[in-house]
């Protein structure tokens, strides 16, 4: 199917800035653009390609100004990425959705099933688990006792929902994530442990999108918390009793220990790593690797471990490298200021 | 099912201070305190909420003293956490346990599968696998080859154990956690890696908790060995020939590097990387994020990365924002050295 | 099955130092070495073990000298590890393999599938998937739609492979690995995010062997692409639209973000973290825990977060531990400069 860059303007309410019939099917990146397919520019690190690109069309946002000839046709738009998310997503639409329970899936009787609900083969559907319209639980998944699951919401392959888990609508859990595994709770008698039952559970709420391989623990009584627009990428840790507040964003091997929380609008580059027990303030942004150790306020802008102001992590960085030098430098410091001493008493 | 504070506390030997004939029927945290509610005050920074909490019970350590009035009824018990875990424990043993061999699930002829056993639809159970009475496969999970599975253990949905590895007793493997797959060892010719097959195995003792998408390799030769005890949380690397000894703890994300041995009782926090071929001496704590490139004496107490003693770490950690201000102060003095040593020199 | 000294030593081409008719049945490690076994010495920490060990044979490098008896036979190759490998690769060879479709598989009518493949029970293989000659699918794993997959290639128990993916052959994906879930792309709008879809794919070549639960994910458009003899080990994080040159390896816990390439024949140590959209030079090595936030040239050693030099690191790390004392030792200079240039002025 080819689109024209004035149906594409069109459908995205852009501007045309060049041939508005040349068509594309496809997309490609901007680096590596090819005929007949429509790229993108919305990080200003590409921009050079784009007197080069060999794509026919290419998304800018409104205030691009080009300073050399352009081969490719423009359509301008507010935001490019978000533009290009439009289109990618009308694409995604056409694609056929999987539907109806394939017969080498195990679903209770006790169960409860909505309408157009895709159930894969091997996945396992447990006793009084409610699974709302539109949803899809592919191959391999198992779904526990008890778990609830909204509407329209993707449980892709592999994914283990425990017991009591509750899922919303427009959720999108990727292959290999545990929800509601037990929290890492236990008494210590001398040297041996004993574990303390982990009796809650989890609930993530709608819109929320998690990352393959990332596990949500089951909080020890009450709730573990995975509010509204969450997103997680792959590869993330989240303890037991952890609240994470709407619209947040962790990218991937983000660790976050026991009854923390984590307010709105936050967002944390990958592999940091969050303390139990503290709250970090909304609108907060931890720079990647970072490691916090007490309460955050709010609209930090924190990187380091332990995690100290951005706009002097990096001075600091150039400092440490040359530490070896400076105390040299120090040291021959000392040396000169107690000759001058010395010299000093002579004198007097 | 609903406990008075009399009979609660006459289970946990506790002494009641209060109405000792409230009743409650489940549990809440301190902060969420509910009515008909049971909670625990163990960690000194949420002990404001007790004089605020709705639970009708509140377990806590016989040295607690209120300086207010409390409207709950307290139970006053040598270690409030360890007895909540008692009484949890107590309501988890109420709920009915899984058993018998699902039809969808596949049991070699070759396996021998003990009383009371538990294998879940889509669970494999490949040749000569023995399970012992008890214990619990879950659906979606993998039993290689000649494993070994001891009595009471459970296997969560979706464990994968690879062939040989023996797991004892009492033990719990949560979802997606990998025991035996092929650690990373390769022969290099030229830029080219040669696999060295893992002939080897993992051998896991007695009541091990193994956390959500943990993996543990199996060894090149000889075994990978977790002894009793061991605790680890979710998505922790231990690579092979590794061994862990007795009751050691490990915080979700550590990596442990090949052919390290890590002493009994000790403590790891989350996100920890030990390097290959080291010891890491008895009863010693890890902080989090640090990283261990070398022997460690036993009881040591470290942080950072690389790590040195904690005591130290935050001290150091206070100046690091400091040191561009210090640089600038080391280099003003050196000019102001300089210009005294000329004077003196004029002055001579 | 028993071999002689002089079998092994004529197989690798070896020298037999010793008994040439003594047999060995199995392996050890130096270490742990029993009678009637194989060990090596690879690593120079262990050269102490060859004095003491019980292994009737010990690989060692041409160039190893003795200053002492040892009881053992030794077989003097080339290179000792590589001759272990070839050694187990030789035992491992006759390991009799898996071969045909086990019935609780699911197969689509449209899938293509080659001689002497493997598939598992409760493995999944959708529409139009291809899969060469000799390659094995363990229980277990998902092998989404348009999937294609070499010859001789082995997919362990669990892996999940999205729609689109391409496997080369000779491949090794272990247990829980997720290849091609969507990348973490969004678009913002206010605080909200909105998901752009991910619809390219993920290519493997050839020789690639990638450990237990690392993730790889599918690239925006356009394939994120892991070149030829790539070696990843277990729970690394590989975002959309990166690419791995040719025969570079990862330790466990690295996370690549976007659109980063990392060229060829690079080394990087465990729990590394690369930023997004940079470039990594080919032969560049990063130690472990290292931060990379811009490109690196070819042949850099780095370590630190952010990172710098190997062989600064190592100096400045051994300077933060006295910072506390250094800034004291700076106020006090400063002081006696100030007490200096007072008494010089006075003197004046």
């Amino acid at each position: 199917m080819a689109y024209t860059a004035k149906q594409i303007a069109d459908f995205l309410h852009g501007e045309v800035i060049g041939n508005p019939d040349v068509t594309v099917s496809s997309f490609s990146k901007i680096e590596e653009g090819k005929p007949n397919t429509l790229t993108f520019l919305a990080n200003p690190k590409y921009t050079s390609y784009i007197y080069e690109t060999e794509s026919d069309i290419v998304l800018v946002n409104r205030d691009f100004v080009q300073d050399k000839p352009i081969k490719a046709t423009l359509v301008k738009v507010d935001n490019a990425y978000a533009a290009l998310g439009a289109l990618m997503e009308m694409v995604n639409q056409s694609i056929p959705k999987k539907n109806g329970v394939e017969g080498m899936s195990f679903v209770s009787s006790l169960a409860t099933i909505g309408k157009d609900v895709y159930i894969g083969s091997f996945a396992y559907i447990a006793d009084n688990v409610i699974i709302e319209d539109n949803s899809k639980i592919y191959p391999n998944s198992y779904i526990g006792d008890n778990v609830k699951i909204g509407k329209n919401t993707i449980i892709f392959p592999g994914v283990k929902i425990y017991h009591d888990s509750i899922i919303g609508s427009n959720v999108i859990i990727h292959s290999g994530a545990v929800i509601g595994a037990d929290g890492f709770g236990f008494s210590r008698n001398g040297n041996v442990y004993n574990k303390i039952p982990q009796l809650g559970n989890v609930i993530i709420e709608d819109d929320v999108e998690i990352g393959a391989n990332t596990t949500i623990d089951r909080s020890v009584m009450g709730s573990t918390i995975i509010h509204k627009g969450v997103k997680l990428d792959n590869l993330i840790q989240i303890a037991h009793n952890c609240e994470i507040g709407e619209n947040t964003a962790m990218a991937a091997q983000v660790g976050i220990a026991g009854s923390t929380k984590i307010e709105e609008n936050c967002v944390l580059g990958g592999q940091v790593g969050i303390g139990g027990h503290i709250t970090i303030g909304k609108n907060s942004q931890i720079g990647a690797q970072s490691g916090i150790i007490s309460n955050i306020k709010e609209g930090s802008e924190l990187l380091g471990s332990p995690a100290y102001p951005v706009k002097n992590f990096f001075k600091s960085s150039i400092i440490i490298p040359k530490l070896p030098d400076i105390y040299r430098q120090i040291n021959v410091m000392e040396k000169e200021l107690a000759e001058l001493k010395r010299k000093m008493e002579t004198t007097d």
